[in-house]
């Protein structure tokens, strides 16, 4: 298994996919071509053109799944795959729609390397329970991809001392999650990224990432570290 | 119908609900007894506590629904209801669970005056398609009680440009919704409410709040305003 978890596509003044093409380029070693997944976003031909340009620098061969004609058989077909950021509700919504959730878990299971940033990182854990997003539209169920054991919180925010904002902090809605869930929940920072194989977890980018586990304090972890995540429960154990 | 639905609870350097006293004693005028539902939050005891509190104040008694024997019956004799904050979708759940949904439906519609605060507000509206929260929990269903024709987004932030976080914006997250769906959304800044009854919906508070229509551009509306928002299609028109 080999997957790249991006908290975000974009930094600040930098462009698309920029500061993260060594690790992509590391995950698709020895191959030149890669599908891309836009359903997050509604515009599916903006996004899988911005996509392209970002991978050519890269040497590599973009395909889109909106393109398909069969989603199905293009998911087959696909060496690698890379799921987009957006709208998780949406992104989810439509690979059940489009019957791919089980599928794109077989593959990856059984090697394709797969990326996914933001909304795409967040399909790639059990459930997309600890999504930023809003809820526009209803799945047929909160269970996702199951790639990995643990949930992932992306573009995670400290709390910003000087605000007078009432609502939750990113941490207090990551305890709400955890008084009814029991997996963990790894809260990665903008330009921080989870490189994941079979055997562990590598933390990786600039930012660092914060981990929380049911009744614990969170601990603080930095580029570089292993993130004891992977000897954990069965998947779909959701609540 | 009577309804206030509060962006927030709770005001910085204030008590809890201190900054809205004034409208929730006019909704509840003629009567001395409120039964609160203190579902979105885990601890329904210290809940109920800091509510019996703050309405003590306006020598109002609070039964809190997490002490009925019977939820349903305590509905039926209720004569009337505050929803408080929390996670949206913990709350929907609970109110499904306890077979609520449709019985707070019909007393508020026959006149039986609702308060809501942030998630008891976005519970108010025909979904909670445009709440906050992290789903936390898989609700049966994303529709909700449908006392109002329209959305709200409560706690609504302004973009702020000083930024360099690459998630989205409140007011790109409800574009978005309006990619999927058609109801019109109101983003209620921190200190505003509505004041609805079966004729107007009338702007409340300091800090006004910004109206989302689909294809339109946001319009800005002054404490104050009436906004028309009741002209709407049936309810449960979910996508």
């Amino acid at each position: 298994m080999k997957l790249l978890l991006l908290s975000n596509s974009r930094m600040p003044g930098m462009a698309f996919l920029a500061h993260a093409l060594e690790p992509i380029t590391e995950v698709l070693t020895g191959l030149d071509s890669l599908l891309f997944v836009p359903h997050a976003l509604a515009d599916h031909a903006g996004y899988a053109s911005t996509v392209r340009e970002a991978m050519s620098a890269a040497g590599v061969r973009v395909e889109s799944l909106h393109e398909a004609r069969d989603p199905v058989e293009a998911v087959r077909a696909a060496r690698s795959l890379f799921i987009g950021g957006g709208n998780t509700f949406r992104l989810l919504t439509e690979l059940y729609g489009m019957d791919l959730v089980s599928l794109i878990h077989q593959r990856v299971r059984g090697g394709v390397p797969y990326i996914g940033s933001s909304a795409g990182t967040n399909v790639a854990c059990v459930t997309i329970q600890t999504t930023n997003d809003m809820p526009i539209v209803e799945p047929p169920s909160f269970n996702a991809l199951g790639l990995v054991p643990f949930n992932i919180n992306p573009h995670y925010l400290d709390p910003n001392p000087d605000s007078s904002h009432q609502g939750e902090t990113r941490e207090q809605r990551i305890r709400e999650f955890h008084e009814m869930n029991d997996r963990p929940g790894a809260g990665i920072r903008e330009g921080s990224w989870l490189r994941i194989d079979s055997t562990r977890v590598l933390l990786g980018g600039l930012a660092g990432a914060r981990l929380f586990r049911k009744d614990q304090e969170p601990t603080e972890h930095r580029p570089g570290e292993e993130l004891d995540l992977l000897d954990l429960p069965s998947l779909h154990d959701s609540p």
